[in-house]
């Protein structure tokens, strides 16, 4: 069976992708009747070197991603894994030519059909008398016995580009340009590594480095290419990008750019390479100088190693007591309110559970009393905070931290907003305002409202009784009753609510004839609160 | 089976590649004690408004990869697919608070978890007297009857990084920033595509751009990002963009930027996801403005739409015949050489497909021959050139285009080179300097030597022959023959050889006991010229 691949045919799939990457990079032309990608601003070159490159395609974004001012003038691509066609190598060289660039430099990677076939054109458009000159690379140091036909050419070529398209751009000549390239392309290998095969032969299982290929020593100044062979997640990129930037700094090695992405991939080959080129001072600034390259990533011109790469945490904010401290319970009645709703949610565990298996995952009442025992255990390492806000936002954090899921982001959101209405006043309206604060938050960012079949609905049926205490001479117990009561209503209620929210609303709603189990706890909450103050006959 | 991975543990892979991205971008600082990325140059942020994005691990290069002067001010990675830690988001918007920022952009895709974590954070930063607003990103377009949780967010989320950054760094403040980019999300929309699954639910099996849920008419201009999913070839990337491309045009929308690469991921996802962004003026300066985020493209500011995207292929070179038309033979004589040289070659067919049997993949004869009726078919066109240097380029010409591979390839670039000399004069010593060209230009692009045991060794041992034309007096004929004599006995003599190039370098010698094909062809041509020679008696 062939792979899956999102392709229109696989003759033309070389075609098609070229031709979508020239139709997005307004800086490309296609040459007509050649798979070649030129330059769209060909006739600004005159009296300039051009710099064409190439080879089969499936190693995109090489060859025509790197096309651009400061790099490439063309490129030419063959098939997939297959060498281009020689009449097309030639129409790209008498293109340039034509257009009054003064020589060209082939940079090809060193495999047969690619020496060949740049090869032949070249010396076909030397017949013409067109000046031509011709690189072949070949960084691959996977290999420490050489067939006689030498390192294949791999992702080290790309940044043979960089250093000959900024040299072109500067204006140098190219005699000048071949003989510095060669003597870069000399200092530099390449390493594959490949998690699961692919058409591409050769790639090494294990992950090393190889400072012998390219003589590193204490102090050395390298670039560094972590390149992705197509199908490894970036993640797994930044992975690799860490280790290898440990491993070369703990040989004494210093990274002066690191480059990391996908540059020349192997079609969606699970793997990468990493390319070593040993630079000084002059290499460095053709390797920093522009381009517009659209696969050319922004690199700081900064050195990698040697930096300060942490900023401290930030400072947390002082907690001064705030002016309400007196305002609240004395602690002895908060500890008290506290235990009793933890007691209930403790007592409701198996019932929370029950309710919740029939539209969720059935750890209702388990996460509650997860929350109930975070809470005793807090109580017991000492006195609650006496001002109301400060209560609420330690309860807050306590529940982010010990509650969890989305659930204890919830009751975290309720409590943080309800919390800031508290920190001015602690009347009773102020308490409604809190309500208030605290529902709007849990509807504005959980997205549910009443009627969703979710916590909201008995809280919400709680708070529009507490609008009682906005007026004047309102009564404690009697608004507070009545909302208990509102809000269990509520629960109750849920039984016949289809579900718009929470994970209860991926279940049909036909198989839901139970209240939803997050309004009956904070319903429960409400009571249990109830009942402790009037215990207390606050 | 758990999938083969590039990881160093599951449990630290989120920070092991979001060390590694730090460690490569000077632009980037760690948040000491949190998954955080903030920018390196916070301080020179003084004034300005922060941006804050980020969500779980495993969409590199979202969202670390877009930190950096005209985009984000930092990130905050969760675990891989899980919403990041409500204490590193607070620790995050407190650290660009104390740098002196004054007041944070959350730019938050819309889940549940990353909508409660993040609203909580920003709430708890309020409470701190934080200012911190909040944008939801939902750009997915795949589902036309929504869920109440409302559309993901999805790639279009890097475009509002884009636009919100190229607005802070103008100066703009919080609240026409958060105002801006609510606007500008709700005229993007994206739809994924995949080949296979990934934890990332939702993809839609069918490519098909939706025109209807970002209101597109005859006219509109939009940016377009062709974005890898993680595990597409970049040659499927292209194909899947010069699809968007035309589909798009097609309809009459004029796309004013394309963006194609790799922007947000799910992790090896084979798929892709396309963003359209209803885009004017003032939004496409926003789109274009500069930034230093290592992860976004290097893009023209140029309009996809509208604009010529190739050139005329270039002129080929005019015949004109060469002062050497009358040094060559008579057409007639030419005729009759070329004619032996192809009965010899259809002879030799079985013969050198058995030889390279042993060897090779068993078509040498078969190469031969069809470079043999290519040549017989070209010679009934009417008469071949009568200059011997046209004569060869003709032929070099003929053999790449029909003879293929490496052989024609070959025989291509040794008449090329061969051809040379023999444009200025025809002499015998010219044309022992042609076998000269012709051998060195083939060592050179082949990589192979004599003694190699290929085509190169009788010819070789003919070009030393040869060399004795180049003294006063030499006899055409006797030379020719001791050369052809020499040919065949260097081929014959392949049979030690080990096989140092060519496909046969690839079998061990040790199987190898017969001469090489090429070889024995090559000799063979050279007898049968001079057999047609010393016939026509010239």
């Amino acid at each position: 069976m062939t792979s899956k691949k999102l392709v229109n045919t696989v003759a033309g799939c070389a075609d098609d992708a070229l031709a979508g990457l020239v139709a997005c990079n307004p800086n490309l032309h296609l040459l007509q009747g050649h798979r070649v990608a030129l330059r769209s601003d060909l006739d600004s070159l005159k009296g300039r070197v051009a710099l064409l490159s190439g080879g089969g395609s499936g190693h995109e974004p090489a060859h025509a991603g790197f096309v651009g001012k400061g790099m490439l003038t063309g490129v030419i691509a063959g098939a997939v894994f297959t060498s281009p066609a020689v009449g097309s190598i030639l129409a790209a060289i008498r293109a340039v030519a034509q257009a009054g660039t003064v020589g060209t430099l082939l940079i090809v990677k060193n495999y047969t059909g690619d020496r060949l076939n740049f090869g032949l054109a070249r010396e076909q458009a030397r017949a013409e008398g067109i000046p031509v000159e011709m690189v072949v690379i070949g960084d691959d140091s996977a290999f420490t016995v050489l067939k006689k036909a030498g390192r294949r050419g791999l992702g080290g070529t790309v940044l043979i580009h960089k250093v000959a398209g900024a040299l072109a751009e500067a204006g140098v000549g190219l005699e000048e340009i071949t003989n510095r390239v060669s003597v870069v392309a000399k200092a530099m290998g390449t390493l594959g590594v490949s998690l699961s095969s692919c058409s591409v032969p050769g790639s090494r299982p294990t992950f090393e480095l190889s400072p012998d290929e390219v003589e590193l020593g204490l102090g050395s100044s390298v670039v560094l290419m972590v390149n992705n062979l197509g199908g490894l997640s970036f993640l797994e990129l930044g992975i690799m990008a860490d280790a290898a930037v440990r491993s070369l700094e703990g040989r004494g090695v210093k990274i002066a750019r690191a480059l990391v992405g996908t540059f020349m991939s192997a079609l969606e080959m699970p793997g990468i390479s990493l390319t070593l080129l040993l630079v000084d001072e002059p290499l460095l600034k053709l390797i920093d100088a522009e381009t517009t390259a659209s696969a050319w990533p922004n690199v700081a011109k900064v050195s990698v190693t040697g930096r300060k790469r942490s900023r401290a945490a930030p400072a947390e904010p002082l907690e001064v007591p705030d002016s309400t401290a007196t305002g609240g319970l004395a602690s002895r009645q908060t500890v008290l309110v506290l235990e009793r709703v933890c007691a209930t949610l403790l007592g409701l565990e198996e019932h929370l559970n029950a309710l919740d298996r029939a539209a969720g995952d059935g750890d209702c009442g388990t996460t509650h009393s997860r929350a109930a025992r975070a809470i005793q255990g807090w109580l017991k390492e000492g006195p609650p905070p006496a001002s109301p806000a400060q209560l609420l936002s330690k309860l807050s954090f306590l529940l982010l931290e010990k509650m969890g899921g989305s659930s204890g982001a919830l009751y975290g959101l309720f409590l943080t907003a309800a919390a800031q209405p508290l920190k001015v006043k602690t009347d009773l309206p102020a308490w409604s305002a809190a309500m208030d604060a605290g529902l709007e938050a849990m509807q504005k960012y959980g997205k549910a409202a009443p009627g969703d079949r979710t916590m909201l609905d008995s809280l919400w049926a709680a708070g529009q009784e507490l609008q009682a205490w906005k007026s004047p001479g309102a009564n404690l117990f009697r608004v507070l009753t009545k909302a208990v009561q509102s809000a269990e209503a509520a629960a109750e209620a849920t039984k016949t609510m289809e579900a718009g929210a929470g994970r209860a609303s991926y279940i049909s709603s036909a198989r839901l004839d139970q209240p939803d189990p997050g309004a009956v706890a904070t319903a429960a909450i409400l009571r249990a609160i109830l009942e402790a103050l009037q215990h207390e006959g606050v």
